[in-house]
């Protein structure tokens, strides 16, 4: 997606060879506009997929998910991250470890408003080793629903979480997907793009 | 907020005098279109007050906040919780004391993304006693943007969250206002909209 590309090229900061950060228009700080935009795309991209539900996970993946769900007409529902988590039978839960944090979080959804009829669409803001994105997986497996697909704001392709999902026969659809982030710059997989973007 | 009323009355829940559950639409599972609906309403009572920038709270405040921006043309940037925070120059924080979950979060926004030269809406989905809607406005005042008001989702009227920031001469739009949540029942302040809702 240009627009994101270009956004994330401006306005983004390479912190080091891992570290992205995008606060000023996606983490922390958000662009509206732009979450529409990405929104628009997603719905584009699984507009044929019978989706009936986004599930999606706090904070930064809400924006993203509320766009999509608004232009694919059909409600969003967020996990919880908790450091611990009561266990309760109303939830559906899974582990989450963080690299960047170094900690472990309980993430989990209310079994009332995912279930086995849903085809869930699955989006986040950040794809690096897939610590999220399977947790998440992982809770809408045991709903009994149906996973069309994992919306991604930014891949980072140089970690393995795509790689991971891809395996598992998930279809990930990435709406940035950065090659590298080598002396403060960033270079986008598909370098073509790149090009007419510099 | 006829339509946001009407969707309170038939899908939230009554679980005591003081608590009102909307998580099939609102705080867990999300509907994109009342969003956008929210999010409109908002703008069009702010439309004259020349607002720069909007200041929410994750994780429920953000839905209708990004709305709101999307039609304000307008940043919104969502202050984070923790239990702790460590001290930063670059943090403008505040302490809130959730009565619900019994605890003290420190919120905090970064300084690079409100400054003097704003015109702020904060924005919230619910209004209570006041905790939260207290510390982002103590937060925003810290970074010398001006505070234009208030947008508050849906506003507990039988508690003083309300009063407190009006004492202290902030503008507060709330789009449901609930005068009583007795016998299982939602009573809203405004009884005559009540009457055409029943």
């Amino acid at each position: 997606m240009k627009l994101l590309e270009e956004r994330i090229k401006q306005d983004g900061q390479v912190l080091s060879d891992h570290v992205l950060k995008v606060d000023s228009f996606l983490n922390h700080q958000i662009d509206p506009g732009l979450m529409q935009e990405i929104g628009r795309e997603f719905a584009q991209r699984f507009a044929a997929d019978g989706i009936t539900k986004i599930v999606t996970i706090e904070s930064s993946g809400i924006a993203p998910a509320i766009m999509a769900g608004l232009y694919l007409h059909v409600p969003v529902v967020f996990a919880r991250k908790r450091k611990s988590l009561t266990l309760s039978e109303d939830l559906l839960t899974a582990s989450v470890y963080s690299f960047t944090k170094k900690e472990t979080n309980e993430i989990s959804i209310s079994k009332k408003y995912v279930n086995e009829h849903d085809r869930v669409l699955i989006i986040d803001d950040f794809l690096a080793n897939g610590e999220a994105a399977l947790g998440l997986l992982h809770i809408v497996q045991q709903s009994g629903a149906e996973v069309a697909g994992i919306g991604i704001v930014i891949e980072k392709s140089f970690q393995d979480g795509a790689a991971k999902l891809k395996q598992l026969g998930i279809r990930v659809e990435s709406l940035a997907q950065i090659a590298a982030l080598a002396n403060g710059e960033v270079t986008f997989l598909n370098q073509e793009t790149e090009e007419l973007v510099k």
